[in-house]
């Protein structure tokens, strides 16, 4: 995933790109970098980490001078551990310094790397965002503009891209619109960022989406809009809808929980259930679950109730002491789920292995019935656009029927929201569905 | 508040103590520490900030060697930030060593530590915790048991304790049963711990409570149970069932869930109010709106989201940024609000200042009324007996009547449960009203 | 061994302290701490490691307020490991707030601890010093003065303390005067310190040496001296001339550096050795390897050499590459020591296995002979007084002849300066020789 | 300066580099870097500090995996403190991956690196170093030896390289050979190192050095030897001799501290003067001081005692504390001083602020004379070659005749070794003596 800021014409510019970065956190919670420039010299810092750890030092925020700033936190997807992946990147080019932030995978990556290296680049990350870089330093064409549109028309795939130079910021969406990104306004400052939540927070406004193949620009002239792509067909990831954006954004003109409460609502009438009680997976079920119970009349109720302290640094407790992974998070609310028939409403499933965990707790609380009910349809391709699926294989739902992962799950019975039942939602066209019914918008190039 | 644990006869006994504190975290998260014994020496590890955080570092838990381990968060309470101070404390006497736990707050603790130091004691700590260990050094008894006893006689307040020597394992309620502190059994082990919700997260099974003015004793002859102090009538803090205890444990033979849950009923009984939607604040005041919500047929629904990345170390954004405090945890799900008439319900107010914060963000979400429902009795007087409340001038409902309190907060109607509301929930006898009614059932002495 | 620092009425007191303490990192490395006060309140902390290392943080020596301070370096000579036996040790008592630096070590703590616990007393350390705290506290005496008094006159063995109570600081020397303790003077302000190179950081002016069984008061009415213990003979330990303490310290109304230029003078004359150049082990035997070049006219030159970055945090190599101990610390100048007959001179042998690493190191560099001297007596007797000797079993001289010693190190030949002849530089009397010839001035008690 | 090590087919190599990088703390203390391969991936771990700081944590070193690796340890000269620019450099290139580490500084890295971009060539960090790997990716020929030779033909300047691919580790020195390499075996892997004290170290054997202009490569076939640049005369840095190396290497077939002695030798015959004592500058001047007082037949004696536990990390005293500097790392030793005629030898004389400062230490500690003598010739212009020198302004010998020297330093006397002086010992031809008299064997290109 990943999640993007960038500030333009503010007063201390890293702080507000810090504070967007940490109501974006749940974008990525690997690592997460600054740059800012005054103007003459770029100011870094990077981290692994969570925001708060990886700026919390006195004197770092500080450090990072100047009106002009750009963030990246890092969800792992493509490129190993080192502090060298870790985004935004920076680089000295013929005409001038850049610092980029990227959310999204390239699909031809792969092959202009090798192009690009077989004519002498140099490459000092497995990050397919230093092809970007590459590819606007080799340009021919004279202004940065142009270089730019001509990078981006050589590269495929998903990209939300933040750019900064000594004087201006970049935003930028591919032309299928594959991932967010909004323009916001925070008195003089142009603010930009992958979900408005970030806005909330600093107390911006939200003005608009960056549109699918849009190229935003703010300078000291002010704000302009470009569209220089050959059209595309748009194909927004329905999977932020559908799990990753946080639940108070608006995303392309619709409230991320209003969509999922709808969700709940058309699993709901595909698959009623008989039950006592609707109860969701904390914390991304829990709109899913309130649609599901409305629709169905059933009493909504929490049965599962998380541990809000469980960190990412969370030691693994020794040989001796196994399987702690889901009650280290989750525990049972016994008085809720004894000798109910309990529907638990989670967003989506992947592996499966969480599932069949939550429905043994239920269970070992006293549930007489636990049924499945996923707000979303069955995940059976990976995603080649920027989340971290795994591969075919390990997805559940590629090679086992419904009765299979019913069986698996051991829950008594288990049901899907419908390709159909989604789309009545958020709309026939417009959309990336590929993870669900394999059709990609783009092939993954090798 | 503070968490204790308590683990006798179990291989890296130190490990099960670190997860059950982690159980815990909610009961104190300034500092915590861990005090093993593998019957010869006693190996201690203390820090600041949360469990996860004290001891990540490899190596650590593996130092605490032994089957027996005692471990406490600490919420500040009495004592200062010293080091000296977080809990479990050790000590040296006449019997050999000694560590101790102790969730509570003593009401005679200065009249006793003057008497103890004009006689000789020094103390390097500010904790009263510090007064129970001089009180069984310099008893004249013989025996261990003889002189705990002897010194919790002479005691006063509230104190769930735990207690490690060499080879056996104390738990003390106080008369009163102010704090909880409950039995587990784990294979051969007896566990200890403030909550049940630790038994749930080890794989413990719940026993029974220690009883108010029980001594039990863990050793090699098996568990063994006194009485040994004069009756009292019990006085169990009903804030535990309100707010401290987590909702998945059960506490006194009760759910707290389900508490929390009835409480939210008999307020919308007590305090009905005609309105679209009831909203709980995020997470404390969710099991009293989802009551609020079944007893008064309104719709439940989440118009505040939570962020759950603000950990305790966020840094203060500078200057120039300010007034981020609620809107760093909690924003608003705008599509839920919008042209509604809004309960909200929490589980009580302190101040006064985050529910004046949280209508108005409600009311810029767009909703059309704000009601504040609070499913606990006005909080009128300081608790003496562990919970860090503020002072009584502080306590919004001491000084202000509930018109007041209304107009401060900038809702269209504020109501709390009463006190008989809450008394037909819980009982009539049995415990501490204290906060809400003023009386203390064990004056304190200065 | 340990250093100690005191400053009475200095603003910033705390930073004088720091680097007086840093002056005397070389009497222990182990940990350190200071606590300061304001006539109010106490300030403290402590840490492992160098006195850098603990005090480097931003705000730590700023947050030490006051014009009172005292600091101690540690070095691990008795309890174990724990932060609690960190000094300066700190207590509440009757009189009000105490704070203590020791260096030393008592022959009689543990008796008196077991009496003071059989009483009720309770210890949170293994520091003996906690012992001085509780004799003081226990006292029956009125004044502060007549109980510290009886206190030190109850213990015995080797104490150089330094005590801060809210308005004064004190400085104590035992009866022996076995430790050093020196007083300064810098503006108004009153410094103590363990040796004079302390002085000489912070700008301070040596005033006089504390003596035997004084007590000197700094407070508010000046600098008071006081002798209320019973005289008892002068046992200075004489191996702070040989080993401990830093060349550059004034000891005694004697310079260090003279006091072993002339050891290793007197070592030439009673053994000489025919050769052709002197080396000394580096730092610590070059005064008396250039006096030993000096008296036999032999050409002084440095055929070791010392590299300067081994910290005490270098972590061991894996155990694939064994045996760089010595290595990791000196190298060989083989253009010195080829073909050459060389005398190696170091201050001392303990266990004599350094010894011997360096003797074979000397000879693989090309030296045809190698001549050990060294410039004291044989250790023959462990050391009851604060200095952190192996047992008897381990010292190298106690049970073997120095033949036996020779063939061990395989030098040449292996000679020591003779007791008289230690004696005739530093006199005959007023010095503690213990651990040379076994008389004890005070038999450790058990 | 900077300190490099390489490492060729040695289980756990990373770890040899660790220690030899230890060995060459004094060439670089600001930051350091080790990356290893396994034939497949490339490991890396870079941090600010010491090498201990840096790899002291558990589990780093091991996590450098493979039997090549090499590390480099930074003394800052150009480029800006980002970890970016710590080395060893990283990259993907056309013929797989490839580490470089650098001892030196180019001459015409700005023209050659303004032309890469020129060309769309984009640069990660400010380190010259970067430029070279360019050039190899860039160059058009096929072999990885050949792109490598040609690169090298490109840049000017002093470069002592150590460069690994997956599978062999090459040792380069510019045909100038401004810097020292040596070659050195431990059982079946070649080692190479900056200097020959790391082979001490690591137990290797010390083979040769790499001569100027020759390109060594281990890798399966064995160790061989190549000459592909166009010759040049020899400019060895003379420096090396006087300071930079360690004075227990083998250099340039000399021994560096016997080369130091004879410098003192020479300075005194050249510049004699009436006194009663010769001491060092610890630790830099010890050689040349013992040379002098040989030379000379005055007394050599130590002064100025040295502080060893001086860290990198020393903090700043407040500002009411001032001009510690010199204090904090150096003491006199009074008896030696008082009354006495002083000779005191240091090494070199940069900006004069440090001479001052100890003939006035001396003086105030009773000297009635002191004679400054400098064992190398006036340091009157900056280097280009990789040493960090002060701008022309800024040397003190730049801009003053001897007199003025010696009136700012308030010594007595002042001489320096003649340039004449210095050839004597080290030879007329064969080194850059540009700092001493300007002529530059290649001129630094804007």
């Amino acid at each position: 995933m990943c999640g993007i800021v960038g500030v333009f014409n503010k007063e201390e510019a890293a702080n507000y790109v810090y504070l967007g970065l940490h109501a974006l956190q749940h974008r990525g919670q690997e690592a997460a970098g600054i740059i800012s420039t005054d103007g003459e010299s770029f100011y870094v810092h990077k981290g692994r980490g969570l925001v708060n750890e990886i700026f919390n030092k006195k004197g770092i925020i500080s450090s990072l001078k100047g009106r002009l700033a750009i963030g990246h936190n890092r969800y792992s997807t493509f490129g190993d551990e080192s502090l060298a992946n870790v985004q935004p990147l920076y680089a000295h080019f013929d005409l001038g310094n850049i610092a980029i932030a990227h959310n999204g995978n390239l699909v031809n990556a792969l092959g202009i790397k090798r192009h690009l290296v077989s004519e002498g680049a140099i490459f000092n990350s497995n990050s397919d965002t230093e092809v970007i870089i590459h590819l606007i330093a080799r340009s021919k064409k004279t202004s940065f503009f142009e270089r730019l549109v001509e990078a981006l028309s050589i590269i495929k795939g998903a990209f939300s891209l933040i750019i900064m130079r000594e004087d201006e910021v970049y935003a930028v969406r591919d032309p299928w619109g594959f991932r967010p990104l909004s323009i916001g306004k925070l008195d003089d400052a142009v603010v930009f960022a992958s979900e408005t939540c970030a806005f909330d927070l600093i107390g911006a406004e939200f003005i608009r989406d960056v549109e699918p193949g849009e190229v935003v620009i703010a300078n000291r002239d002010g704000v302009h809009s470009y569209k220089p792509f050959k059209n595309r067909s748009e194909h927004k990831c329905v999977f932020e809808y559908i799990y990753f954006a946080r639940p108070d954004s608006f995303l392309w003109d619709r409230h991320v929980y209003s969509i999922r409460k709808k969700m709940g609502e058309v699993l709901a009438a595909e698959s009623p259930v008989d039950a006592d009680i609707v109860i969701p997976t904390p914390d991304s079920g829990v709109p899913a679950a309130l649609g599901f119970a409305k629709a169905s009349g059933l009493q909504f109720d929490f049965g599962l109730i998380r541990n809000h302290y469980v960190g990412r640094t969370f030691i693994e407790p020794s040989q001796s002491i196994r399987n702690f992974g889901v009650r280290l998070k989750l525990n049972t609310a016994k008085d809720v789920l004894d000798g109910k028939r309990v529907v638990v409403v989670d967003d989506s499933i992947v592996r499966g292995t969480t599932s069949r965990r939550i429905v043994k707790m239920i269970r070992s609380a006293g549930a007489k019935e636990v049924h499945l009910r996923i707000a979303s349809p069955p995940v059976m391709s990976p995603c080649f656009y920027g989340i971290d699926t795994p591969t075919k294989k390990e997805l559940i739902a590629s090679s086992h029927t419904i009765e299979e992962i019913r069986k698996y799950s051991t829950a008594e019975s288990v049901a899907y929201l419908s390709l159909e039942g989604l789309k009545s939602i958020v709309g026939e066209n417009g959309y990336c569905f590929a993870c669900f019914n394999g059709d990609y918008p783009i092939e993954f190039e090798k």
